[in-house]
């Protein structure tokens, strides 16, 4: 069994990521400038807000955080995005979900210029994922891809299990992974909540992506010999022996499938930490302006 | 066994749209209208488009053809589809593909403003479909689910097997098939020319929807008892006893799999016929413009 290590991967893409922004500023050019609009305090979002502007800062872009209350009004976050969609300096944007409830997120993410969806939630990125043309892939299913590409895995006709079917991470991740290219090519199945037979479909996985937010959910007997294992959930469940009062939790049993598999992220340090790095892949895309052919 | 009949049902639902546009009639409105650009004298390009243009007539429909020849210019065309976009009195139109080589087929796609879109080809759309929201679904992967629908074949925890992925059918309908809707809400297995145990695959199937355009690829062996089968091929293959010397074949030994399943869709008279009919309840809904929120 070896680690798919997503804390040494993304470690070295954004070594690779601050190599080339170096060579750009001694160029003389502009660095790319990522900006992230957040909507009110919520503990998790202001986490991985802080997490993006840090990866921004260690990869030598530009960054720029808007902060509005909770009570900010629809018509003045669309004033601030087409404002960020007109700015010719700025390569790319997200806006942090979850937002208040009187806030449409579908008009929000349309609102965003396609050109500048670095999370890639418009529906131009997904259709353009899904028809195989380029565009910015969400950055989870992305950070899943590049995993399994650094460490050499070989995935064409892999039977590849999708557990869950959301827009974030289920939909895209199958898509990228039934595509004529390499990693990819899978034979892919997406099963979910209304799945009949979800341990015996698993048994025939050569590669489970297991995104279902339920903690360890896949088990031993789920999980064939030598299988490639991909665990996305990070549920927080209470442990009192951290300070915290809690620790986050997979979607898999990682003591007891571990011994079984021919590779397996951890949680933490799996499939999380190759999260930002795809976003800031993103934003460097956006900055060379390649991606819009 | 019992038929899916495309041909009854695409002639039930032309017959509803034909009553909706004569009570818009009666109330003074303008009829749905919908205008296909024909390049060249392709002899398949040109029984499609003249099936099409028969079906508006037979709903009440305004249509409009407009040709050119082999060797227009991308400029020529994408001038056409400015002027299509912008006439407020033309609610869809499609340009039948295939385009001769020296035309972006991807340009003039996107070129096309996804509200007029109702081929359902356009990335917006594609990711609309993905993500579950309204839009214009392709014509064959909507037909394919009326059929169903219009059946009372209950979907729900179906694992519904999809061979092929071309962006027209296999990724379309995998992608419908899964929503968390009725019909919909399947465990979805998209197969492909990379597969490796495709019998073994299409046997665990309730479902298949066989679209690679290799006739009678699907035998007896692969089909499990009580299957519903749906088969999207439409090969012309050598029939001497006919006068046009061919006649169309499925992906599906029709024959042999018939007696094993709960339902199947002949070829022709199964799916051909739902595809024509999805363009036109894609057209009204333009018309009603009630798919753009």
């Amino acid at each position: 069994m070896q680690l798919l290590d997503g804390k040494e991967t993304s470690r070295q893409i954004r070594e690779e990521i601050a190599a080339e922004v170096a060579a750009m500023k001694e160029r003389g050019e502009r660095p790319p400038h990522l900006a992230a609009i957040l909507v009110g305090h919520d503990g998790g979002s202001e986490t991985y807000v802080a997490a993006k502007i840090k990866g921004c800062a260690e990869c030598g872009f530009k960054s720029t955080l808007v902060r509005f209350e909770d009570d900010v009004t629809e018509e003045r976050l669309l004033e601030e995005i087409e404002k960020m969609n007109a700015d010719p300096e700025l390569d790319g944007f997200i806006v942090q979900l979850p937002l208040p409830k009187h806030i449409n997120e579908r008009r929000i993410t349309e609102a965003i210029d396609w050109r500048k969806d670095v999370d890639g939630f418009h529906p131009v990125n997904v259709g353009r994922l899904s028809i195989g043309l380029p565009g910015f892939r969400s950055a989870t299913p992305a950070g899943i891809m590049d995993l399994l590409e650094r460490a050499g895995i070989k995935t064409k006709g892999m039977h590849a299990v999708v557990l869950g079917r959301s827009n974030i991470v289920g939909k895209p991740v199958a898509s990228l992974l039934m595509q004529k290219s390499e990693p990819g090519d899978c034979t892919v199945t997406v099963c979910h909540s209304s799945t009949r037979n979800i341990k015996e479909i698993c048994r025939q996985a050569d590669l489970i992506i297991a995104a279902l937010g339920s903690p360890g959910f896949v088990t031993e007997d789920m999980v064939k010999e030598g299988a490639v294992v991909v665990d996305v959930g990070t549920t927080r469940v209470p442990d009192a022996t951290r300070k915290s009062g809690w620790r986050l939790r997979g979607d898999v049993d990682f003591d007891a499938v571990a011994p079984k598999c021919s590779w397996i992220t951890p949680v933490p340090g799996g499939v999380g930490p190759m999260t930002i790095v795809s976003l800031l892949k993103n934003t460097l895309l956006a900055r060379r302006g390649g991606v819009f052919e």
